[in-house]
């Protein structure tokens, strides 16, 4: 159980870091939407490993094959499949630490939890598993183009390298173009060093990923549980290593009086109803208001570090873990568009949820 | 759609702040848990307004009624219907509202949504629902403790007054001692005096609610979507006026390297697996391990405030909403069970999941 | 779990038969529909008991208080909470089967299940429990008047006594004006003469219902678990006492040929397509496709009868269950609007689920 | 929407009939089951095209791969996804049908519920899905067979031709010896020669699979909608080409008293109780109640049929339906494992779920 999720646009993926492959079964997209391959491809080329020296070393086209749910280039309303083989295993790499429980990683829970578990590479918690995500996601940001939603996320933090300004004062069409994900060059370039030395001392950094999105229409996210960024911070909170997710005004905001942070609604000169400020995120009630909505991510510098670390095997011994193998030394370039792609979910799921509000 | 929590020990909430009634179902409760009627009331009171004169003068006894799934003093294992009945309801004080969207409230977005809304005291929206999850989480936690699970929150944070100590560093028994539920009474006393001078200006302040989750074995949380902290963050921030969710160590967390905030595993003399920092917040891989769970919960400043100010109503004409009604200056307080009976929901429901991880 | 129906249009229903009431919590049902409650509560009289001498004795008005969900006439998209008290409880009537195991009633695998029961009138396993979905699918039906969808149930058969005549040649408005709810006037006086001689005897006896449905478009039902007549068959099999489920041709079809079977497709003269027979009752790959919807449902003889059985009591002792009580000697009269509210649930959620095919 | 099947052990299909593949992902297996791929290739092949000249030509090896879920030889408790390649698939064959609406067939309401449609051999709409269910079948038997649960399904009725004998009276181990899967030998031969001649006449017809489950123990099934006869009519019901379901007595068992329906309890010199009868058929309340649980199952002629057949086409113009292609003349010895794969699928769901019921 947990493997899916949506309510109506809906995503099962399965599969493991040194398996045959991964994958992702969507149901519930609309039939009608054009299948466009290439994009599908190119977001998940910038999720893939080894586009620089500060991601990992691992090689993986990570080309998709669709089984299903595509024909004559459109989706017909069925389920469809979607699934990557894996290339580079090499799960020999993996055998020194079959019985070990590396710090900080889920080989103790998962060993407890289900008596058994895939050590190479992590098996299931492996971030390989996002893969299918970006997929998923990609095709959900097809759905929300043709409704004019577009999901933007970038680099905002590296360690205590942050950014000072907001989403609105940045060239976000500048995200692209350096090996970080950070719009802002000559931060980007800073972050990229420091990850860089951070890599050569075999060690690993946090960061956060900060996401807006433009054009949602008032009127997604559904009260009282599932609401819009409650569902987003489960998805954010459902991508490894993150341990943090704010809206709006986040953890700052706790500060503000309420004259402070309310957003006063005015009519604009198209009739257009919007907020002065926006604190809210974009979100009031839980419901879309039409405004931006952003939010930040926090992760976590990654658990796999190339330093001997002091831990327990199966048996209950004393081992060390060895730091072998590739590893991303910071995760937050490659997590730009999985956190996109898990917005566009969240999304495109309540755009449809959205269409039973009214008879 | 939205008012369920939960796949096997599942709520669904139901009612407006000045309807008749509201309530809650919870199906897939197990059958044999003595139900502690004296407890629930308790959870409830801990809850309720007016408990001083920081929190909303609205008079609500909150007295809960069973109507189902109990007999002979033990849950039969069918759903539990609990409802509580509106008594304050004082509807007039809100006609002057009817077409006006108070800001960063969810009127506009209800309007949107629904073409039609219950807009005395905020329908739906208000915060009264949560009274029905408090209810359904004291049954959750009955259900914990019969597993050793306890759950603690408090207040940590009340506009930049905030904690310097952790949880492991203070007295959590000092909680309920006094009306912000702040277990440092120095601070407490504090805290009141603040929030008491933005209530005599007529405004309100944010502030943070922390909690800490003891007793829960390893083995709780399913991969990859329904990660035990995703869930809680969901959870979270479903409550009202809540805008960020962190665990463990959260966004502060960022800034450490790997090396830093591995949490290495040993054994201790009774052969217990433990590890000997908790970066990991008692979750690694979306699952527990064993150790304390602890997170932290962001509120903005509740949107009602004692100000006139600007807005629009229905029409798109200008409007000037009134600082009327009743209202908590800071929600914290009242918002401490509320987390803890979320927490034991979320964490209800994980125990009975798990049961299904072996044959 | 198990006391929650449909997808969008989703019901929870809670209470046992002699606790203190019954309700249903409906979620996802539309905002801005005409709430009737005149329609909703005739709906229930039509179900309640001590309708007729071939009815159960007991007497409830079964008149529904609305908590929520309903503002100024009309539903607001929130959920809707009814609830039903029950009045005529008489529980030290069944003091004297508290530790007994009746015939062919729920009350054994409840205990062996949940290992305690509310032995009361059966507890949860009571058909009072269909008084909530009677009123939940009474609301549904007023949907569904608005989409021109119309739903009629009525008995074809009783014990042997069975209608010869298709729903297409019977005068169905004539179906509410006996007491057995069959419209051929003839055949209804034969069977309220057997049920009552049944009833005389201290005996039940079985019956068929039989429904039809006009009106509903092309294109509702999901593949490939979810079709139309798979969910129709689960909600008619999840009532009380049901033993069957047959569409269109039903069990008598598979005698057929492919070539007499088969539904011969043409278009008429407003350019309507239509097929020439309806073998396929409506349903053609478990989607609706304009044409009627009928179908059969089989209710077995009652298990409460009025006289003497032996059987065996909690300790493994064998025991006479005596035949006291009240109950219903045929269930198939009362069942009618029970069938047609079930009915008008599964289509309701179709209605809304079928939003989502298409951008 | 539709494709997905469980609430705990949940399997989500996907495929088209001509497109690249099918397969299915299970998810909520537990940890720990020994994978018998061989077992679940042999179940796939009772399933097959072309075993017999009265079953379907289509070639198909039906050979599965297995991508994730699985490590060193038992289920770790994440989802498994099994794919089958569609092999021969002659889409040429399917071209004249592109814009017809076959009588009969899903082509008219997937057209009009999707606006596209995969025309090859019906897409999404074809039985072949169901050999995705098969190998998920196959899986929930594994885990049964270590619950002591067998499940035994035979073909009862073709045409007219039905079995006087019940299940109890029959040798279900000579089902397997004959093409028919009847396990009457004399009936079979009897049924294979009716089935040959139907044919020849390029005809189909219709048939009725029996089940019968033993080995389940009492308390499986979820009052009061997901009753395990209304799950297990749900999923036969989902089977394609299936009109009818019914257990234990069934629509005959209308006609009894409920003096002569009921079920007497007893206890045996075991002490294990039992009924003396089993009109209930292994079911009480929807909950099992340890007797054999049996069901019969009624399965319409094929609408594929080798004549021609007027209809009309996409544009509203009258067509004539060629017979041409591959197809069955009678389905149901190849659903006798459909049948048994879907009530695995029903009770390990049940098994799981029925965890949950005590503390």
């Amino acid at each position: 159980m947990g493997s899916t999720y949506g309510k109506i646009f809906k995503i099962a993926t399965f599969g493991e870091s040194h398996g045959a492959g991964i994958g992702v079964i969507i149901e519930g997209c609309p039939a009608g939407i054009a299948f466009d391959s290439d994009f599908i491809q190119s977001e998940l080329t910038r999720r893939k490993p080894g586009q620089s020296r500060i991601t990992t070393q691992r090689k993986e086209a990570d080309e998709f094959e669709v089984l299903s749910g595509v024909f004559e280039g459109k989706t017909t309303g069925t389920p469809i499949a979607l699934i990557i083989r894996n290339e580079d295993q090499r799960s020999k790499d993996y055998s020194h630490i079959a019985a070990q429980y590396r710090p900080s990683h889920a080989d103790y829970t998962y060993q407890v939890k289900y008596g058994v578990r895939d050590y190479r590479g992590g098996g299931r918690s492996s971030a390989r598993e996002t893969a299918a995500r970006v997929a998923a996601g990609a095709l959900a940001k097809l759905l929300l183009m043709e409704m004019g939603v577009s999901i933007q996320a970038y680099v905002s933090q590296v360690g205590r390298l942050k950014l000072a300004k907001t989403y609105a004062e940045l060239d976000l069409t500048e995200t692209e173009n350096n090996a970080v994900r950070c719009p802002d060059p000559v931060m980007a370039e800073q972050m990229f060093e420091y990850i860089d030395s951070v890599r050569k001392q075999g060690d690993s950094v946090g960061g956060v990923v900060s996401c807006v999105i433009k054009g949602a229409p008032a009127g997604w996210g559904e009260p009282v549980f599932d609401k819009l960024h409650a569902e987003l911070g489960k998805a954010m909170l459902s991508i490894n290593a993150v341990k943090g997710f704010e809206y709006g005004s986040g953890f700052e905001g706790v500060s503000l009086l309420g004259s402070q942070h309310n957003d006063a609604f005015y009519i604009d000169d198209n009739q257009n109803i919007h907020t002065r400020t926006n604190h809210s995120g974009g979100i009031q009630g839980g419901i879309s208001n039409g405004e931006d909505i952003y939010f930040n991510v926090a992760f976590k510098p990654v658990a796999t570090i190339m330093q001997d670390q002091e831990s327990i095997d199966q048996n209950g011994d004393i081992a060390v873990v060895q730091g072998k193998g590739r590893h991303d030394p910071c995760v937050v370039p490659r997590a730009v568009p999985i956190v996109e792609g898990m917005a566009a979910l969240v999304l495109a799921d309540f755009y449809l949820r959205n269409k039973s509000s009214r008879i």
